[in-house]
């Protein structure tokens, strides 16, 4: 699937290759989330979906800039983590009948998404800052803070969720 | 794939089809670490993949503890996120030549992985407080905690060694 390919030869290809990786996996959550947004009828995540898709359009710039700074131009490689992480999600949004559950496992997909941008996110920060690009490593710390507050985010909604059923 | 099926009706199915997903990825992973182990040469990496070995056999043992304790068989369903994070773990371990660099993208597929669970793993104690069933979440929690220190302890020896070998 292209994630590592023969031409890593230094950490300087493994960054660069990692950041294609992460630069698809963003665009395809842009392609993912509207369907998300569209099945919840809970406000509150409705709102959280609809202000993550414009975090991700920034965030789509930023690694475009990124790219660009260390001299590339922007592309992406197939990473069949995100695709395998979409794939359930989008099964939640067409197989679960009940509202509530749903809105629930759907919080649960969107937080395994975060979780793997930030993973990703953590390795390539670390990466720009060991080649000397603190340019780069700053502006992946941007959306690395904004993956960790949308995780945030949804861990309340679901919490309060439980708290509003119970109440 | 079966991450959600059309049976999933209250959050008890969410939670049992969940735990499933994890009981899958879990013994994947115990399928896959061996071979991550024997791609490094760096000894304290290969003693942090044997550690996380062990224990990963022990939450085995736990998530079949939660299955009985809330009266259900052990059993999985396929899980492309775990496929696909582990299909990108093989991949670096046959397709990158330096082995400082193999070691640093070792580091951020177990990463991936190990973010993967810590989720899933989040998602699970929430639905079983909220089910009462405080007894699951305590298993699950012993898990997750063990998820998260196998994270760091991953991000210290990037820190300290292999990234800085490779640059």
């Amino acid at each position: 699937m292209g994630f590592f390919s023969k031409d890593i030869k230094n950490m300087d290809d493994l960054f660069v290759h990692t950041l294609r990786d992460i630069y698809y996996a963003e665009r395809q959550i842009l392609s993912a989330l509207p369907d998300m947004l569209e099945k919840t009828n809970d406000p509150q995540l409705k709102q959280a979906f609809q202000s993550h898709l414009v975090e991700t359009r920034n965030q789509v710039g930023r690694l475009e800039k990124v790219f660009r700074l260390h001299e590339h131009e922007p592309s992406g490689v197939d990473c069949p983590a995100i695709d395998g992480i979409i794939e359930e999600a989008d099964d939640v949004a067409g197989e679960v009948d009940d509202s509530s559950v749903l809105d629930a496992a759907l919080i649960a997909a969107a937080q395994a998404v975060e979780h793997y941008e930030i993973t990703r996110y953590g390795s390539l920060i670390a990466w720009a800052k060991q080649l000397g690009r603190t340019d780069c490593a700053e502006l992946l710390q941007q959306n690395l803070e904004e993956e960790k507050a949308a995780d945030k985010k949804l861990t309340a909604i679901a919490e309060s969720r439980v708290n509003r059923r119970a109440a």
